[in-house]
């Protein structure tokens, strides 16, 4: 595992507020950034030495992106494979690779992955033509979440469907794309996993939120879960045994369902730094941000330690702008720097310290 | 106070490891940053959403950034006052403004300045010519420092001497430039403190490092200082005090030598965020920087309560290289982008978290 050089120049494909907290993280440790982004003005570029604007499949502008850079990752799982390939075809080294993208891009290769690494998930069916949508249904209790396949974020790209509904009419909706129907689950909480692995192979997970979505967004992370210390372990163990499958350089998020029983059902991967581990930087020794620039960077991870129990908090659309925006400082803010206050969209977040640390801290 | 709309560009002079911690900070907040420095490939240029590679006489660049800025600061003391009133004059808001740059710009000027603000300081004398220094030297007790009364830093263009030294060659290793001579203090330590004053006048002090120099350069700061709360007080207050005199918007950080007796004497202060404050990100619920970026922006200053007893470590020239910087995490590193590390020279600093703040914290 060799160490990347202080002054190397890390290149980020995707220039959102992921890779925007990315890319300071990665100044920090003495960094140079580069970000690949067709937007012009994106959230990243506006606080990173270089910017790329170009589109994802101009292979000349990849070309000269993988010269440029010593390492390269992604912030998003929907940069098209066919980049990372052609990237690496140019010499680059990229973290983490094209498997953890190719397997989390389609949601029926993504439960399956993880069937096959013994993680439970809840029951579901491939759906190729409207056609195979009743049967299925059947199987899975009727009553089911029918997603499309690819490219959904955010509650976008699904419906809910029971049995007698109009299918034809669900299935437009998503744009009679490839789906994916998944048994509907009568969860009891949301929590997540944050873990990271260093290029020697070595893991670390982040205390586990509590996750709150609301319309499909996530609306609020707390720390401690509340869930018990065993039911903890259990996910933090399946987000190892996922992130080692998947030979997985750098930090990935795996989000469950917590049952009334205790059972885990895993619903998603994200093979990124992920939205439920923004209060890292508050509260850990080590953020989220600063363990996937160290893995990246063939550097070892640091200490997660958690030092205080907190909450995070979503801003979304016009909650980021005055008056609705508290400037007071009460609560650690960080906004994105996005132009535009859309409903719903994603502008910043705040932490809010609870106190010192309950449990789950050394 | 009229707030900085979110999304507004906040114009820094000045491009080093300060503009750059201040960029982070700015961008967090949601602000764009423009740097002006005439330095191609700055540390602070790196982290920001636009750069103006000028000299700081150039009236036309000049007067594009003030077109370009919504507010206009500094992070270094010696940004020639004319630069600030060019800003000015094309209708730039620049704070803190040019009396703060000016009074700390010249050691006399500063010292008077202190003095008639009630703060006592080391005995000096302004030194004109090189026959001057041997009378001052009698009122000062036979031994003191002569410091060139402008552009010092980091124990830079400063010597001692004592009743009979060869003055001329003392004078002559200043390049015979205007000085000051200030009286040699037994002092039993060292301490800063960090003050943030608001659009509105309203003040914040973090708590007080003690601190280490070697060779003229900072070396540690730790917090709890270690002194008494009333000493801590004293000093407290007479950074309240220096900051309402200047009309001061903004950080600065004012020195004090303390003595065996308790007595406080102010050595200088910098209208800035202060290398002695670099332990506030990982210490307190709001940082320097942050609280600079709010006071300038309009905004009101967030609590600055601490959590940890800290102390911040300066990695001088290669010891912010491998092999002897510590990648392990264990404290919290910040590295300035710095592309070569000089004898000396400030590349980085780390932060250790000693356990939870014993005194000063809420």
């Amino acid at each position: 595992m060799t160490a990347l050089q202080i002054g190397a120049t890390i290149g980020i494909l995707g220039g959102g507020q992921l890779g925007r907290m990315l890319s300071q993280a990665a100044a920090r440790l003495g960094f140079d950034v580069h970000i690949y982004c067709p937007e012009a003005d994106c959230p990243a570029a506006r606080v990173s030495a270089r910017h790329m604007a170009a589109d994802y499949d101009d292979a000349g502008a990849l070309a000269r992106f993988a010269e440029a850079c010593d390492v390269i990752t992604y912030e998003f799982e929907n940069v098209p494979v066919a980049t990372i390939e052609v990237l690496q075809a140019q010499g680059a080294l990229v973290r983490p690779g094209a498997t953890s993208l190719n397997v989390s891009q389609d949601r029926v290769d993504e439960k399956s992955f993880l069937n096959a690494c013994g993680i439970e998930t809840a029951k579901f069916a491939a759906i190729g033509e409207t056609g195979d949508i009743a049967p299925a249904l059947d199987t899975l209790g009727g009553a089911g979440i029918l997603k499309t396949r690819r490219d959904g974020y955010d509650g976008k790209g699904q419906v809910r469907v029971v049995t007698g509904d109009d299918f034809k009419a669900a299935h437009r909706a998503l744009a009679n794309a490839p789906t994916i129907l998944e048994q509907l689950v009568a969860f009891e909480r949301e929590i997540s996993v944050v873990v990271a692995r260093d290029a020697g192979g070595e893991t670390l997970c982040f205390d586990i939120p509590k996750n709150t979505h609301v319309n499909g967004i996530l609306r609020r992370s707390e720390v401690p879960s509340g869930v018990s210390g065993e039911v903890e372990a259990r996910a933090c163990a399946a987000g190892v045994t996922l992130i080692d499958a998947l030979d997985h350089v750098g930090v990935l998020a795996l989000e469950f369902f917590v049952l009334a029983d205790g059972q885990l059902l895993a619903n998603e991967f994200a093979p990124r730094v992920h939205n439920s581990g923004h209060w890292t930087p508050e509260a850990c020794q080590s953020c989220q941000f600063e363990q996937h620039i160290r893995a990246i960077a063939g550097w070892p991870l640091a200490p997660v330690t958690r030092f205080f129990d907190v909450e995070m908090i979503n801003l979304l659309g016009e909650e980021a702008l005055p008056p609705a925006l508290d400037l007071s400082g009460r609560d650690q803010l960080t906004l994105y720097g996005k132009r535009s206050a859309l409903p719903g969209r994603k502008m910043g977040h705040v932490v809010r310290r609870l106190g010192p640390a309950q449990d789950g801290a050394e």
